[in-house]
């Protein structure tokens, strides 16, 4: 099955009952510092706090009864599992998920809650892939993949159609890119329907493994990136994601840590909302001048909101 | 003019260019945790962080040119200030705004940012009003009070209008109270809506003004309350908004300090927004069951979002 619109509206049909139409906030201090008009797509209020839902809910009732028996598995750093074990929990069956050690506690307890079966590996690609076959060998367990599963991407993509229901004249999406999921599903979604419109992926510089790949024209793979985005630190695109993100996104840019906590903070103040530092980054951009804003109308992306509340990036601790 | 429902829609009308229609969020979770449907109208969200630039957008644009060429003034524990510092620029007026001593940084920076002009005083009510009235005796300029002007409470009831148009079915809606202005205009406009809804004022323990006024049937004041609810340290509701309190709402309950923590708490992690201590006590309502909500669909105002980021009531600072 391609990654097109109609995939994508058929994703949408399908997930609708178990996902939130998610609001799309304005802020005038953020309009006036940017020289722009900003639109905040808040998939950080998506039900376990962020688009992965869609991705998971699209895989999860996608399969047969058959395949649905033996429950889903999966890698992630968090949002993902946390999404999976949900959608596993809404049909009523069981998600095995590998996390990598060092999750963010709020990501960890957030797969517990919805009754995922956690198993934790060192943090890095290949210990993750391995992690996930295995258990996938031992239990007959579906594997859906963070990102590199156009079913995923079908779903991440209905995101892009909403924004562009409530938003129909926006001139440019920025959009955070980890493996590169949201960014095919929204590049595929929003160039269908406007094609005028430009998209723009968004990187922690210490994460550039797509600048770096769409450049060069090939996948490029990095050691696991330190970035205080944690949605973010994937080794390398997905195989599938690689070449739709050559066909239809129009850059991929890089922001910095403190850009990211800078806009993180902003967007805190200015909108009265919580997006964790994956999100931020889109912001971050603008910030940096690594996005053009001047009169025009951008959607970003805020891909999810659960952070830490005891550890705050601009708050020193108590020792 | 009465506080009835014809001019809460003029208000609506006439405010309408200058404020958000703010959404209502929901949470699987936060419905787990109270058995009922819970609907937060996310006024944190509103222009200047509160609610209260519907109540000062619309006693601003009722103003004729002449009363609107000497200004405004009001005093104000501080989102009132900011909202009408911000109504009056929008106008092209001048604000003249007293805050007491000890607001939040948060609250001072964003009236700085309207342009309002800033007078502090010590912070109770004989001060803030002295104050008030010499700076209207000076200028010329139209006091707004913060609450206890029919025109601001009709303002105020918009939330309400727009609340029971999204979610017509509600059993009761739970509003936090300090001076009454917002509860005034949220139980006329709710109960002129749908008769039989139950409007209840919610209060910090510590700020009981209005639940013992409630109770005596007459107007009481106390001494100015130490509550981390900051824009709930009103000493005594206001005289127009009592009888109207008295008339329109079934019930005044109170919460302790560690439910309010523990409410915002709960509603930054649950809807990923950040609510103010204020906004946090109809939650906290239902955490203590002060409220019951098992199977009932409730509407919560979140009133405002104006927070320092850098001092979280569950973090303890470094020294």
């Amino acid at each position: 099955m391609p990654l097109d619109l109609a995939a994508i509206r058929d994703a949408h049909e399908r997930i609708r009952p178990f996902i939130k139409r998610t609001p799309v906030l304005t802020s005038e201090k953020l309009d006036a510092a940017s020289g722009g008009h900003l639109f905040f797509k808040c998939e950080n209020f998506q039900e376990a706090g962020a688009f992965k839902s869609r991705g998971a809910c699209n895989a999860v009732f996608s399969l047969t009864d058959a395949e649905a028996a033996t429950g889903v598995v999966t890698h992630s750093s968090g949002n993902h599992a946390a999404a999976l074990a949900r959608a596993a929990q809404l049909r009523g069956i069981t998600a095995h998920i590998v996390m990598p050690a060092g999750a963010a506690e709020s990501k960890v307890r957030n797969v517990g809650s919805y009754g995922g079966w956690i198993t934790f590996t060192e943090p890095n690609l290949t210990a993750r892939e391995a992690a996930c076959a295995r258990v996938a060998k031992q239990t007959g367990a579906t594997i859906v993949h963070p990102f590199d599963d156009l079913r995923v991407a079908a779903g991440q993509g209905t995101a892009a159609v909403e924004l562009l229901e409530d938003v129909p004249d926006l001139d440019v999406i920025v959009c955070p890119v980890g493996g590169g999921g949201l960014l095919s599903g929204t590049a595929v979604a929003a160039k269908a329907l406007k094609p005028g419109i430009r998209i723009i992926g968004i990187e922690p510089a210490l994460a550039d493994d797509v600048a770096q790949s769409f450049r060069a024209g090939r996948r490029i793979s990095i050691p696991t990136p330190a970035t205080i985005a944690d949605g973010l630190r994937t080794n390398c695109t997905g195989a599938k994601n690689f070449p739709i993100i050559q066909q239809y996104v129009d850059d991929v840019v890089t922001v910095t840590e403190d850009g990211i906590v800078q806009a993180m903070r902003a967007i805190w103040d200015a909108l009265h909302i919580i997006v964790e530092p994956s999100a931020a980054v889109t912001y971050a951009a603008l910030l940096e001048s690594k996005v053009a804003a001047k009169d025009l109308r951008i959607g970003l992306i805020l891909t999810g909101g659960n952070v830490d509340l005891e550890k705050l990036p601009w708050i020193k601790p108590a020792e």
